[in-house]
């Protein structure tokens, strides 16, 4: 269970330590529900990627977890920013991040966030259809890439599928070489494409088809169009592991079977290379404490563990099916001997996190940790209930620093109108 | 489709008007994607609910759409509030909902949510769980029910079942019997139970179900422990119809089919009624209207609408499965002539609003009016991607008054640690 957690995770007197922190006191001093991001695991990841990959521009996927801090910790990596909204790219530039470490998407975006990528300067934004083109041009864009849909079903859940025809995003190939002769008309710079596989990814297959279709992909370009990709952005795609059995690639082989597959297939010298990751950066760095309360046995099979928080700070069970363990921080060398469901707080039947969790017996006033809930939980999160968000910190060698607040019911009001 | 938009809407001109307002007016004044309640479409659904029952305490459960403004209105009409949280407490007491009017529900209250109920002289706590007889004791609740889960398996999404056996709410019936012991040795004052059948209940059938295993349950209480319920109170649960076709109780039909079951089967003088509806008072009254940007054929099955809004202000179709349908607000006498699927914004594939609508040709700019999401929509929302979330306006009489301000970007790095 503890290769779920964090790097630095121990038990230390029966107890989960992370950071050199004590879960106890870590919820004892920021209360509790509490993201806890470990800055040795999210470090290493950034290497790892560095490392795979040193020739290659590292982007942050921010829509995993938009946090100022944890872009600043990544851009002294050398990494920059992939965002997709107004909101996304106001986080990178608040966190210091040049717009030459910019690549803005978005299958939808307005005038004003085409604008605001021209005006940060943006390295590139990904043209995501065929009209968008014109959008560009006007808002003042210079340099693109053209997101193509190389039509291949990766294995994951089909929410996060994005490279098949079908998806609502980019555009199958013809309309795509149709839309780079188009932007070069228009006088938008064009050095190459976008294209992105899929969300936790846990094999390699995905990517590798991927590539072998890009090598065809970039010989048509310059047999059609006399064009030929320089620049090739691969988005992200690598998966964690969320529960023990499951098996992930690691940061180095995946990017080294891709970088081998394309040097193999492409038509001349490879390409420069744009990587995307989000939940390989921050999903393992990342767990969360929450306070046990209500212990109920609600029928002969189901015995809940009710934690004080739930789909409001992690949606993945509601939306994606996601499954989760979790540790008993307080006892964390105590046997599991007792399955029991993990609900959260909300007035829905369905706000469950875990179904089945392993745990010693729980009491009311235990500490519950759930690995891996570094990405796309705070960031998905609602106020649902009117309960305010969690706080998250970074722990590292016994210290804790608040990367964000803790919400209060006062800032749920601030909307509402006076009067 | 203009029987699933607020009683007030009309076609005039060729365009969509709510409250005597046109959607291109409320979208250029306040922007979009925005959230429009029709006040006569809510205050009639809150009359009915009182003609129907006059004896009744009827309460908003304000999950569905926490408002001040909302709340007030729905005051002067005689309603209280069904809160779960001390989020929702203090939406209820800030619109200046006595605390009689006030019931406090939760399947994990913290020690806090129950003194903040106690304080606020909660008209009843609802205990969810054995242990939480101490819990509110220790916290100073005089007054409570206790909420009994009868085992009926309503025909509704699962994540909103909440009356059958192994749900994470209620005690099964041989618990709820001990409660009402422990609570009374405890101090507390038990005059009755609740319980809830589901949520967008279509159909009489669960709630009358319900009603006759709860005349049963009442005999029980009179043998065993010599207690009679004399308040019932039966949450909500009336559904409301999303798409054409589908068919829903009224208020007036609802309610009386549960009175008129609860006359026939109850043992001795019918009970108090406490009534909780949420989804059928607001529901209908919302629509959400969005601008639509990229248009965009994905295949030869699928062309795309995107819109400026999607799973950040409405999750529902992700979390449930939900469907809807969207009128074309500025061509709303235009004949519908083509199939596409609406998609949103964000970084995601399972961003998509509805499959299939029916529209006339759509194209960029245009404004698109989605009809029955005033229930479960921003409550439920989220800042993913980091989008901020919709304003909200109450429409009346050709007059718009904004109830929830539109967040900014600003409003989510406030919580960003400064340095």
């Amino acid at each position: 269970m503890l290769s779920l957690f964090p790097e630095t995770a121990a038990v230390e007197d029966g107890e989960l330590v992370v950071g050199g922190l004590r879960a106890s006191a870590l919820a004892e001093e920021h209360g509790t529900p509490l993201v806890v991001y470990c800055e040795q695991t999210l470090l290493d990841a950034a290497r790892a990627y560095r490392q795979a990959a040193p020739n290659a521009l590292a982007l942050y996927s921010l829509k995993a977890f938009p946090s100022v801090a944890i872009l600043r910790l990544l851009a002294a990596e050398g990494f920059g920013a992939d965002v997709s909204t107004l909101g996304e790219l106001e986080f990178a530039l608040r966190a210091g991040i040049p717009g030459e470490r910019i690549v803005v998407h978005g299958n939808n975006k307005s005038g004003e966030e085409l604008r605001a990528a021209a005006e940060a300067d943006a390295r590139f934004v990904v043209l995501d259809a065929l009209d968008e083109v014109g959008q560009a041009a006007a808002a003042g864009v210079e340099r693109a890439l053209v997101r193509v849909t190389p039509g291949i079903e990766a294995d994951t859940h089909q929410a996060i599928r994005t490279a098949h025809h079908g998806s609502k995003f980019g555009l199958p190939p013809d309309q795509a070489l149709e839309a780079v002769q188009a932007a070069r008309t228009a006088g938008i710079d064009i050095p190459g494409v976008h294209l992105h596989i899929g969300s936790q990814l846990l094999g390699l297959d995905a990517g590798l088809e991927t590539i072998d279709w890009l090598g065809g992909f970039a010989t048509r370009c310059r047999k059609e169009l006399g064009w030929e990709p320089t620049v090739v952005d691969l988005g992200g795609g690598l998966g964690i592991r969320y529960v023990e059995g499951e098996r992930a690639p690691t940061v180095a082989e995946f990017v080294a079977a891709l970088l081998t597959r394309l040097e193999a297939t492409w038509p001349g010298r490879p390409p420069e290379l744009i990587l995307e990751p989000g939940r390989s950066l921050v999903g393992r760095a990342g767990l969360t404490l929450y306070r046990v309360g209500v212990v109920k046995r609600a029928s002969d099979a189901v015995t809940y563990v009710a934690i004080d928080g739930g789909m409001s700070d992690n949606p993945r069970p509601q939306l994606y099916g996601a499954r989760y363990e979790a540790l008993l921080a307080n006892r964390a060398d105590s046997e599991a001997i007792a399955s029991y469901d993990v609900c959260g707080k909300h007035c829905e039947s369905g706000d469950v996190l875990i179904e089945g969790a392993r745990l010693p017996e729980t009491r009311r006033g235990d500490l519950l940790a759930v690995p891996a809930t570094g990405a796309y939980t705070l960031s998905m999160g609602s106020n649902y209930n009117a309960v305010p968000r969690p706080a998250a910190v970074l722990v590292r060698d016994g210290m804790a620093r608040v990367i964000r607040r803790r919400e209060t019911v006062d800032d749920l009001l601030r909307h509402e109108a006076s009067s």
